[in-house]
């Protein structure tokens, strides 16, 4: 063990990562009534300098853009839900595993680049032997936890009552509600229906719920395959997506240094963090798909467990049988995790070890509270390939898993494609609805089209939203650097917000109340010219007002009655707005003339030429 | 006059716009047979150095990307369609209206600084007294016009005959043909469910067709609205936007010069040209919307006309009765045509002058074949206007026009939103098809949430490909600069890929039969790691390859098994083909065991820990 031989985390200038708030924004706590300890953080845009109601925004972003609290990541977050968690009087300090060289990927003796996090004597959590200490046995047992209450303040977005407007949506079956009660929240997990990814080793994140009968959630993806970025540059990737509105972060890095660079990731994150742990136990045999054992796997797993991973992704639907039906495919297998376990299972002619194993695997999970997302292994990597018998095939078998994990009290979320044509997504919706029991449905995308690498965070977007007004739970994002390379800082923040998008678009055609407040203040502030809202109130504030700055910097063209686009002359919402004090007026004076003339309602005058005159060539 | 005393083209160096051939293509012509001197001009992609077939694409970016051709646009396009259009013996050569400054904004005696086009004396043309020179006439005299035989061949992007494949897409009642012969292109122009704008004016256009049972086409617009650009730079923003796949151009100026810049644009156009006339009229009556009059508005349509712009957007459906209808909307009347109209009626309070003089209107149309694009003036500029009673009531109008169009043999397509969200786009799409007698949608996005000002080709972008997929036949881009600033050179290309990606995605969707044929080609080479066909076949193949060589720039990496995203080890493409190789190699070998042992078709292995034991806790 060289880890007294690694650096020592650097000074709090060089460990910094991205935080203060939004523009015009700041953090508000709404308190619990079950639970008054409950907190709920929330971002309050200010609008109209605040002659118009202030806009309340669900916010992930965590504790890095609230001035009241200094962060360090070399210290991690407070660890908010410590105290509900050892409250229930259900879990134990461990010694837990020691850690190992080939946990970061290194030879026995090698020395690591890469500082380890200063846990400060905290221990590792486990439940007591024979306990599950999962939400959905919890749930039920009719237990509302503090989670569950955290969530129902959060997904009312602040408000105290249902709307009185009745939503025009269309949910495809789904069963929203006008306002979400904790004791909704609590039967939606007991039925499966919804998950509260919340190991209880990773006490810093803020509780959040996937399920089709809430907000439409996002996942963004940060990791390194090459290599090895520094510490605070991981970290900063992390609270950067979350600025931006990842409500989940995976972390899906396969270099070197991945548990030590983990735990910082963790420590640091206010969002439920999710991993493919056998993208590390490939790592620990050497890349050689073909040497992996359950022994191996099954270590790693707790390895991560017991770090605070939220979810994972398990491969178990890739069944040896299913494999020759990809023979024929333009695309084979474009999962990592299916073509790794593709290759295992025809190396030793067996069965996957992941599903023979599989109640093992909900054994450690309900230990801790780990979810799973059952990977789609087989998923269509190609317009061709979408809808098959393999894909099907793998959707059936994760039907048969979520019962499994169920039984044993282990939340799941199922996962889904990938690359499929506008016409053939609702029915991937559907049979995962009718396959697995309407657990929630976690897509990636799906890319409507093959045929643009560099947008395909547009191809999928428009498949992202599709699926999430068909019921998708949570979407997860793709990149413009998809199928290409490594997303930087500004690839990550454009798949966010492309995402943002995509899920908000399916909540607002969902009908999801309270969706459209930001919209319509949004429209408001752009038809009264009030730039700096409509900026403010923007997914992106920076961008918008970067646009707009591009073509008229000046300060004062932030209260101008038009922008670039169409010039003061043509500006279409100027002569609108005219039209509407000339309509106020016009009105008035017709009234007074209709009642002097007591006549007509409207004044017909002759039109100054024969209206339908033949046209005759000039 | 001044005209004298305008400046003079400069150099053809100066007047330089972008040309030259995408990567690996070249342009080919495939011939007609009706009429042999057709001659269709399309894109072929070299694929794995011909060692797999090259693909075809739809190619709208004319002689520029042919190295067979010098363009100059001093000297603009040679006029393809001449012979045609005087074959047919109906048209005479006129005068023609002379141009006076205002034409160009200018006042009396003012000196413009733009340097006329030179026509080298060719004379506008007009169809002969009591002709209709329409394709529409034509159509319905059942006549197959070289026209409509180009856009046969065009539309099966050079297939000899149909594909065996019986596609799987959803149409939602539309009449795809699995091969478009030129008898199903008149058929539909007859029965007024496609158009070919296709001014006699305008020889230099290479002929295109706007119907739900065919090919879902762009429109992007240019123009400028605050200073006026050199004349080489408003051209090359034409020849930049059709290269990247724009079917259409509207040149949407309202800044000065507008009629000499306008000339430039035609003649150098190998697309059709739209416009909005009543912005031209506005800038004659400096911008008044009250002082306008039919008068002048005729003029301007009679100026466009013998120019050669295409296709008209008139806001003939913004009747005095709607526009109370509006006066309770978050964002009030959003087109700028429908508001000027709007102004007009109260101002004057009377009938719109567009409608009361439609008949006339069509009468100058039918002389010179340009279409109508009815525009949707009191389109939704917020989700919350979406579907509303003035939005449906001008569609109503709309309907009543077309007919009458109809009856004078011209041309129309039905313009449509604007801000819809999700759950309310088919509607739309229906309701035009049953209000306008199934008359070609064109529609703006639309946009599926008012919250993403800087990224509205994306909010829009999901709106267009669903709408598209619905029925809609033209897709109007909307670049990231939407509701900020005046679109540069980049917006303009990321907003023609962006709407090529929905339009392609609803040729995927509506099962457009050879519309995965690029799919395919692009799938196979990914999976083959043949990253220079990857590029190639993209849409935009050199922003592809920017982001592929910014993680891994070596030219080695472009025959790699892999890319930066995933790095070898992880590489899921890499370990599928070991996969395919594994089960070819794995088969064989079990067959042989299968034949040698007379056996079992799997041999069956004790795992090496019983799979189902109970998980013991480490």
């Amino acid at each position: 063990m060289n880890i007294i031989s690694r650096p020592t985390p650097e000074s709090a200038e060089t460990m910094a990562v991205t935080s203060g708030p939004l523009p015009a924004s700041r953090k508000i706590h709404v308190p619990g009534t079950l639970h008054p300890e409950v907190q709920v953080a929330m971002r309050e845009i200010e609008v109209a300098g605040g002659k118009e109601p202030a806009v309340r925004v669900y916010d992930t972003s965590g504790p890095y853009t609230d001035p009241a609290i200094t962060t360090d990541i070399r210290k991690g977050l407070a660890p908010l839900r410590t105290p509900w968690i050892k409250a229930r009087g259900d879990v134990e300090e461990i010694a837990g595993r020691v850690s190992r060289p080939e946990d970061d990927g290194l030879a026995p003796g090698e020395v690591s680049t890469v500082p380890v996090f200063d846990r400060a004597g905290r221990k590792p959590l486990r439940a007591k032997a024979g306990k599950a200490v999962t939400q959905l046995a919890y749930a039920r047992a009719g237990i509302i936890t503090p989670e569950m209450e955290y969530i129902a303040v959060r997904e009312n977005m602040g408000r105290a009552k249902a709307f009185a407007k009745v939503s025009d949506g269309e949910s495809f079956g789904a069963s929203i509600p006008e306002y979400v009660t904790a004791e909704f929240v609590r039967d939606e997990i007991a039925r499966g229906r919804a998950i509260i990814p919340s190991n209880i080793n990773h006490p810093e994140a803020e509780p959040m719920i996937i399920g089709r009968n809430f907000l439409v959630k996002i996942n963004a993806n940060i990791g390194n395959s090459i290599v090895t970025s520094a510490v605070a540059e991981e970290v900063d990737k992390l609270v950067w997506a979350i600025r931006w509105g990842a409500d989940n972060v995976m972390d899906l890095s396969t270099g070197r240094n991945i548990h030590t660079i983990r735990e910082w990731i963790i420590r640091n994150s206010p969002v439920p963090i999710g991993t493919v742990p056998i993208y590390q136990a490939l790592e620990k045999v050497n890349g050689k798909a073909e040497d992996l054992t359950w022994e191996i796997y099954r270590d790693t797993l707790i390895e991560q467990a017991e770090q605070g991973v939220d979810y994972f992704t398990i491969h178990a639907g890739v069944r040896l049988a299913y494999i020759p039906l990809t023979a024929k495919r333009v695309t084979g297998i474009v999962s990592r995790g299916g073509s790794i376990m593709a290759k295992w299972c025809l190396a030793h002619h067996k069965e996957n070890f992941l599903y023979t194993h599989f109640d093992e695997i909900c054994d450690i999970m309900r230990a801790y509270d780990v979810s799973f997302s059952l990977g789609d292994g087989l998923r269509p990597g190609s317009i061709a390939d979408a809808n098959d018998a393999a894909q099907f095939a793998e959707l059936d078998t994760l039907g048969e898993l979520t019962k499994i994990a169920w039984k044993k009290d282990v939340q799941v979320m199922i996962e889904g494609p990938g690359h499929v044509p506008m016409h053939k997504i609702k029915v991937n919706m559907d049979k995962q609805l009718a396959v697995c029991g309407e657990a929630p449905f976690y897509t990636l995308g799906p890319l409507t089209t093959d045929i643009a690498p560099g947008y395909d965070h547009i191809t999928s977007g428009i498949g992202a939203a599709m699926i999430g007004w068909f019921g998708t739970a949570m979407l997860c994002y793709v990149t413009p650097k998809e199928h290409l390379g490594l997303p930087d800082r500004d690839d990550v923040k454009v798949g966010v917000i492309t995402y943002k998008i995509a899920a908000h678009a399916a909540d607002l055609a969902k009908g999801h109340p309270g969706a459209q407040m930001r919209d319509d203040a949004l429209s408001k502030a752009r038809f009264e010219f009030r730039w700096r809202d409509q900026f403010n109130l923007s997914l992106d504030p920076e961008t918008a007002e970067d646009f707009h700055d591009q073509t008229l910097p000046a300060e004062g063209a932030k209260v101008a009655h038009f922008c670039s686009m169409c010039g003061p002359k043509f500006c279409s919402m100027k002569i609108s707005q005219e039209v509407r004090e000339y309509a106020e007026k016009g009105m008035a004076e017709m009234s007074a003339t209709f009642r002097e003339t007591g006549a007509e309602l409207y004044k017909v005058e002759p039109v100054s030429s024969d209206p339908r005159a033949k046209f005759e060539m000039p």
